[in-house]
C-alpha cells in the first residue's frame, strides 16, 4: 500500500521523504571530514570546511547570473578543485552541469556545446583557443567565467570579442557571500549531461538525474569497498582521478570520494611527471584510468627506476591486456578491470577479489584481472540474441544488455536513438559477451564488428588474437564480408613484418586450424579469405577503423 | 529540469525508471551467487538457486490466498531460511511484512497483531501457545501457515480451533509452482512494519517503503565495507545474525548479505551451544548482537576453553561497556558499536576504523569501540537544544536529531506521535549526546532521564557512573526532582553493599566533588540529595525504572 493511498502510512509533517539530491552526498563529510584535504596539483590545498564554504560562494556567484532551474552550466577545465566545486554547486543549485569533452576535435566540442545550449561556460584559459572563433553572439552562452592558472587574460585570447567574460573564477569566489541555502526539489531533476565520443557520427548526449547519481555513488562505494583492502576502498585511502573529470565524470568517483570524506588529489593536466610526483608526495592509494595512461605512468616509473607501493588502479575505457596487467603488477600496481560506458554513468562490472580466494597462478590471476568482471550491486546483466536471454554458461555469446538504477533514460534530444538503446526493456550495450556461471562477464566483440556466419556469431577479436600469435604477423584485423551461402564470412586483413614478407596464406591459416583442433574456436571461425596489406586504416584515436574496412572490402566475394 | 517537464529529457520507452524495489536487491546475487549457501542451523542447507526458486513458490502460495496489494503478512518464527524467504517474497508480492516481536509479553504480542491487522500469520509451532487463546474469530487473520521443525501438529496445539490453519510451510512450498512474475510498482509502497519495544505504554508501529529499504541496504553495505577487512565486510565473509530477525529486521543485514550474495547462516533459537557450533562449523566471520548475547557466547567459549578467530561483531541495542569490549577482544572478537533504533531501520552510526589509524593504546582502542561512532553514508546527525543546532565541539550536549533516506516517516495509525517524532523537520531520537569535531557521537543520556538544572543539562548516566565508582555503592540511580530555584535538581538513589551499610551521605558526595575538581563534571552536577534504599525499581527487562522512581519521589523537595 502506497503511503499516498493509505492514510495510516501518511508521512508526518517535517519528514520530507528525503529526495536523493546531490547535496545529501555531503552529509557524512560535513560531519566527519572538516580537516581532510582536497589538493589541486601543486597549486592549491583546501580543507573540506573550505570546500563547503566555496560551494556556498560558487552558488551565490551563479545565483547572481539570473539563471533558471534547469539551465545548463558547461565546464572546460583540467581536473581541479574548481571542477569538483562545479560537480556539486551547479546541480545543488538546480542547474545542469555539462562536462565538455575537450579531447574531441574543435568542431565536435562546438557541436556538443551548441547541442546542450549552456548559458554559462566555465573556461580554462588553456582551452580558450579551441573556442576562440566560436560565434558567441549566436550561441546560448551568456556568461563566460575565466579559469586560469597561468596568468593568461581573457583579453589576450579573445581581444575585443570578450564582452561575455564576467571575471575570473577565484576572484568571483573571493568576493562572494559564504552562506547559501541549497533548495529541495524532486530528485528526478537532471543533474548532469555529457556526450559520447561519437567515433561514428555526432556525439550523443546522455543525462542523469540527482537520484541516479546518488544511487550510482552508493553502489560504486559499496562495490569497491567490498573488495579486500589490497584492491578495494577503505577509510584512509587517498583518491586521485587519472580518467579526466570531463569523461563520464571521472567514473563518478569524485562523488564517491566526497561522500566518504576522503583526501582527494586533482592533478590538472595529465603530465607523466606530475602524476607520478602527486602519487608519491600526496600518498595516493587509489585511482582509475585507461590503458594508455597506465603505460604513461609505467614509463615514468621506469625512467626514474622507481615503482608503486601497491597503488590500486581500476582500468576502463579500453581493454586491459594480459601483457599490460603483468607489467603493472611487476611495478607494484594492483591493477584490475572496471566496465561501463557513458550511457551507464558508468560502473557496471568490476573484477571480483575475495578474502577466501584460492591460491592462484600468476597467469590465472592476470587473466582474472583482464576479464570484464562481475556486475556490481543492483546491476542485472543478461546476454540476448534476437531479444531473448541466453544461459550464462560461459559459452554462448549474445549482446550484453543491462538494467541498473543509473542508466541514461534516453539520448538528449534524440528519442529515436533512445528508443533503440532501450529496445525490449533493457539497455543495449552493443557489446558482445558471454557470461560464466559465476557471473563473470567477458566481452568478446563489439556488436557491429561481430561476424554472423550461418546463424552463428564469430568474434572478430578472438580470431584476431589467434592470428596475431603467428610470428610473421605485425598487425591484423578481421571483418565480415557478405557471403551468399552463410550470410557473412570472416576476411583477415594482415600486415606482415618486413622480414617475413614471403609468408603464405596457408601459413596463417594453419594457426587458425590449430586453434580449431585445440577447441579454442569453432571450425567456422577460420577466415575464408586472407589479404596481405601494407597498413590497416585507423580512426583518429588510433583504433582499427573497421567501419572503413567494411566499406573498402564490401564488394569482396565470399568463398 | 525535471524529466517530466522538459521533453528533451523524456525517458525512452522501455527505460522504466528503475523503481527501488526489494526484488532489485537480488540482481547481483542471481548473476553471481548460484552455488553460494543459505544454512538453517543443522536443519537445512539451500543454494541461492534453490532459495530463488523457493521465493517463486512462496509467492505462488501467497497468491493462492487471494490477498490484496498492501495486505499484511505477519511472521512469528526463529531466525530461519523461512524468515529470509518471507523477507523477500512477501514485499516482492506487494504485501507488507510484519515481523512480530515474540519477546514481548503475550498481551503486547496480541496488541501488535491486532494493530497491524495481518491477513496471514506464519506461525512457528513453538510460539503457538503464545497466541493459542487469541480469538482468531474476531481477528483479521484469515490464514495461519504452520512452521514446524519439531513434528508438532497444529491440531495438537489448537485442538478444534484450528480451522484457519492452511497446511505446513514446507509442504505448501513443495507443491507450489516454481515460476512467478514479481510485479513492478511504485517504490513508495510500504514493505515492512514492526513495533518498538514500548517500555512505557503500548508498542508503536514503524514502517518502511521499498525505496527506504533498498537505500538502507546500499548504505549499510557501503559503510560496513569501508572499514578495513579486520572489522569490515568483504567478499568471502560469512554472515549470521545474533540480533533476531523480528527485531528491526536483524539490522537489515539479511537484505545486505543477500544483495552481495554472501553465505548466510540462520541459527534458529539463540542457544549458546548452537551459536558457538555454527560460528565454528560454518565459518561465520561477521555478526551483530546485543551485549547480553555477547556475554552468552563469551561464556560458552570460556566453558569450552575455546575462543574466536577474529569474528567481527557489531554491538547495538544497549551500550557496549568498556569492560565487556575488553573481554570480547581478549576472546578474539573484533567488537565495535553500531547505533540505531526501530525508527531508523536501524543503521545510523558505526565505529570508524581506518587503514591509517595511528598506533593506539588498548585503553583508547576500547574507548573508541564503545563510543556511539560516526554517521554512516548519507546520514546527517545534529544535536539540538530548543530546536536549534549546537556546535560539534565534543562538549555541548543536546538531543540527537537525524536525517537519512531510511527513517520511518511516522508511527502507524498514530499521527500525533509521528508529528512529535519529526518536530522541526528532523527525526528526534530522544537521546542526549555530544558530537566531537571529527563527527564521533557520544550518547550521554536518554532525553527523559536528563536533569534540567538552571538552564543546564545534567546527564544522569554520567553522575551514576561517577557515584558507582565509590567502593560502598552496589547500585545507583540519579533522577531529577522538582526544585523551585533551579527547575530540577539531581537526587541520587543508592543501594549500599551489605558490608558497607554505615557509609554516609557525605562519603558519597565526596566522590562527586572530586569529579568536579578534576573537571569531569560541572559543580551543579553534584546531586543535592542522597537517599539510601534497599533496592531500585526495575522494568520487566531489568532496566532501572526511572519513570517509576520519578513518580515515587515527585514530592521530594529540593535543597
Amino acid at each position: 500500500m502506497n503511503s499516498q493511498q493509505n492514510p495510516n502510512y501518511q508521512p508526518a509533517p517535517g519528514s520530507d521523504g528525503y529526495p536523493l539530491l546531490i547535496k545529501q552526498l555531503l552529509n557524512r563529510a560535513k560531519n566527519t571530514a572538516s580537516d581532510e584535504e582536497i589538493v589541486y596539483a601543486d597549486k592549491k590545498r583546501l580543507t573540506y570546511t573550505e570546500f563547503f564554504s566555496r560551494l556556498n560562494k560558487l552558488a551565490n556567484v551563479l545565483s547572481d547570473l539570473n539563471l533558471q532551474a534547469g539551465d545548463v552550466v558547461a565546464v572546460m577545465d583540467w581536473d581541479s578543485h574548481r571542477y569538483l566545486e562545479n560537480y556539486f554547486a551547479v546541480p545543488m543549485s538546480q542547474y545542469i552541469l555539462q562536462t565538455v569533452n575537450i579531447r574531441l576535435s574543435p568542431e565536435k566540442i562546438l557541436y556538443t556545446i551548441n547541442h546542450a545550449q549552456p548559458k554559462v561556460l566555465m573556461l580554462n584559459s588553456q582551452f580558450a583557443p579551441l573556442v576562440k572563433d566560436y560565434q558567441f553572439e549566436n550561441s546560448t552562452i551568456e556568461h563566460i567565467i575565466w579559469l586560469d592558472d597561468d596568468g593568461v587574460s581573457a583579453e589576450g585570447v579573445f581581444g575585443d570579442n570578450q564582452a561575455k567574460v564576467v571575471f575570473e573564477y577565484d576572484e568571483l569566489l573571493a568576493n562572494a557571500i559564504d552562506e547559501f541555502y541549497f533548495p529541495e526539489f524532486d530528485d528526478d531533476n537532471i543533474e548532469i549531461t555529457f556526450y559520447t565520443s561519437g567515433t561514428t557520427g555526432n556525439p550523443k548526449g546522455v543525462f542523469f538525474s540527482h537520484r541516479q547519481l546518488v544511487l550510482h555513488t552508493l553502489a560504486e562505494c559499496a562495490s569497491l569497498a567490498l573488495l579486500p583492502n589490497k584492491q578495494g576502498l577503505s577509510y584512509g585511502d587517498v583518491y586521485m582521478p587519472m580518467t579526466p573529470m570531463f569523461h563520464v565524470h571521472a567514473w563518478g568517483f569524485p562523488f564517491t570520494a566526497t561522500m566518504i570524506g576522503m583526501k582527494q588529489v586533482y592533478p590538472g593536466r595529465y603530465a607523466p611527471d606530475t602524476l607520478f610526483d602527486l602519487i608519491k608526495n600526496e600518498g595516493v592509494t587509489i585511482t582509475h584510468c585507461v590503458p594508455t595512461i597506465l603505460q604513461m605512468v609505467l614509463g615514468e616509473a621506469q625512467s626514474r627506476g622507481d615503482g608503486f607501493d601497491g597503488l590500486k588502479m581500476i582500468i576502463g575505457g579500453s581493454r586491459l591486456t594480459e601483457g599490460l596487467a603483468g607489467m603493472a603488477l611487476d611495478a607494484g600496481i594492483e591493477v584490475y578491470t572496471g566496465y561501463g560506458m557513458s550511457e551507464t554513468a558508468p560502473l557496471i562490472c568490476l573484477t571480483e577479489f575475495r578474502k577466501d580466494d584460492p591460491e592462484m597462478s600468476r597467469e590465472d590471476d592476470i587473466a582474472r584481472r583482464a576479464m570484464t568482471g562481475k556486475p556490481v550491486m543492483m546491476v542485472d546483466t543478461q546476454i540476448w540474441q534476437d531479444g531473448k536471454p541466453l544461459p550464462h554458461d560461459g559459452k554462448q555469446t549474445g549482446e550484453l544488455v543491462l538494467d541498473a538504477p543509473w542508466l541514461t533514460q534516453s539520448y538528449f534530444k534524440n528519442p529515436d536513438a533512445g528508443k533503440e538503446l532501450w529496445e525490449g526493456g533493457m539497455m543495449h550495450t552493443q557489446d558482445i559477451a558471454f557470461i560464466q556461471p559465476d557471473g563473470t562477464v567477458k566481452i568478446t566483440d563489439r556488436l557491429k564488428d561481430v561476424i554472423k556466419s550461418g546463424g552463428e556469431w564469430i568474434s572478430s577479436l578472438e580470431i584476431e588474437t589467434i592470428l596475431s600469435l603467428h610470428p610473421s604477423v605485425a598487425d591484423v584485423s578481421v571483418i565480415g564480408v557478405r557471403d551468399e551461402q552463410w550470410g557473412e564470412r570472416p576476411l583477415a586483413l594482415i600486415v606482415l613484418k618486413p622480414e617475413q614478407q614471403n609468408t603464405s596464406e596457408d601459413d596463417i591459416k594453419a594457426i587458425a586450424e590449430q586453434a580449431v583442433e585445440k577447441g579454442i574456436i569453432p571450425k567456422y571461425g577460420i577466415p575464408s579469405q586472407y589479404k596481405f596489406v601494407d597498413e590497416l586504416p585507423k580512426t583518429s584515436v588510433g583504433k582499427h577503423d573497421k567501419k572503413l574496412m567494411r566499406e573498402m572490402y564490401a564488394g569482396q566475394k565470399g568463398i
